[in-house]
């Protein structure tokens, strides 16, 4: 019988900014607060990571204090958080990115061992950011292999590249959501025993901003992006699966962490 | 002898917002001052008149407060402007809309003899906007021979849909400058004696934002936005243009306004 699928959400500390930085067009100035996690899948196949936060020193060093800032506990890092579990980046097999805005992909570095897995595009788009989109892809790390080498065509054993929607692994589905950026993934998981679990990444940070069809100030294709947001809903009713949100303060409040399992 | 073309500024009053919403994605709270204004042509053509501003009754209706604002005196009404160049509205001969948010369009119900132009795109787009876009595209005057008839491919006498850069009097030049909106127009106007004058219409808000490479906010097409504006630059070097920006208070202070007149 196969081992069931669990999943544990790595807390990864928080980002602040302002609400009109969050809702594209909404003209608000209160103060965000923004959490960061990664999403660790226990499967059969496998040990697979959902994005892997921010690095706080990178973090630091691309934004300025009036456009975000960071916070980020020893304990909130990807070796500590995964450490709870009593695991070691090196026994991660897979990273899977959302995308590659410098808080999804700053853990990837401690993951020697894991192939890498995103979006064609999206590798296409960090590689060449188009100069509004710069900001978000100043985390390089995720390239080791390729340092000094860009290349918009790769599959190496350790990077592998997607288009379309794909089940990557048993029930473990990557959903195209353009529109933030150019190639853009959600996840949805199944497991024993709970609904699935369809985690939007940035697609939508938070549930406020679906509720107003308010899609991430930062993106590429506005029209796009507006789909997404449709997508995401449809896609929760299809399946009866549970939201989770990328950088929404009160739902994450709700959410289990590390060392707690889901499934 | 061909009769020497002149334009003349009409003073459409003023708009008020935060600087976020002015240029995407900087982080700026201060209060934004924007002028509106009309360009009028006087070509052997025929009196063009290229936007027509905003309807203050309908910007009201349209916007909270905590978006925007706006102030208009009777004298910076479209038919007071005309009157101080001796002009009635029902004398003008073309209306062209670079785009048609309400800002732009509003003064358009007042020439009821015009032929009004504006691009293919832009008119399916208003027509039905996107959900993100509808605040926009509030006012609908422009569409008196329409009422309750949405049709995306229309000629009339009174209505003409044009796409590409186009020629449309000896001297006046339309340029694709999409991003903001589906189909945005930019205008040039060859004058004698005088360097030619090239209006970015919504493209690129000011000449600050020329310099950041900050679009507006507000936009369909980041990717087309951003090259709509590096082809402003270009346009202007190639042409040695004057560039006339839409709605900024610090240039505007410099521009002559109707009854002068330029050329």
């Amino acid at each position: 019988m196969a081992k069931p699928t669990r999943v544990a959400l790595l807390d990864g500390g928080e980002m602040y900014t302002k609400e009109y930085l969050m809702y594209w067009n909404v003209p608000s100035e209160a103060r965000a607060t923004l959490p960061s996690y990664s999403v660790l899948i226990d499967h059969q196949d496998g040990l697979f990571l959902f994005d892997t936060g921010f690095d706080l020193q990178v973090y630091k060093e691309s934004f300025g204090a009036q456009m975000a800032s960071a916070s980020q506990t020893p304990d909130q890092t990807l070796p500590a958080q995964l450490a709870l579990l009593g695991l070691r980046p090196d026994e991660i097999t897979h990273v899977i990115n959302s995308h590659y805005h410098l808080d999804h992909c700053g853990g990837n570095k401690h993951c020697r061992n894991a192939r890498t897995i995103c979006h064609a595009c999206e590798l296409e788009a960090a590689l060449k950011p188009l100069p509004f989109e710069a900001l978000g892809y100043t985390d390089r790390s995720f390239l080791p292999k390729l340092a000094g080498e860009p290349t918009l065509d790769m599959y190496t054993p350790y990077f592998e590249t997607l288009r379309g929607d794909q089940e990557i692994a048993a029930g473990v589905h990557l959903f195209e959501t353009p529109g933030h950026t150019a190639g853009h993934y959600s996840l949805m998981v199944r497991l024993p025993g709970r609904r699935p679990m369809l985690f939007t990444a940035d697609a939508c940070y938070t549930r406020k901003g679906l509720d107003l069809m308010a899609m991430p100030s930062t993106h590429v294709d506005p029209i796009k992006g507006y789909q997404s947001m449709q997508r995401l809903k449809a896609l929760a009713e299809e399946h009866e699966a549970e939201l989770f949100f990328s950088h929404d303060s009160e739902s994450y409040q709700h959410y289990l962490k590390a060392p707690a399992w889901y499934g």
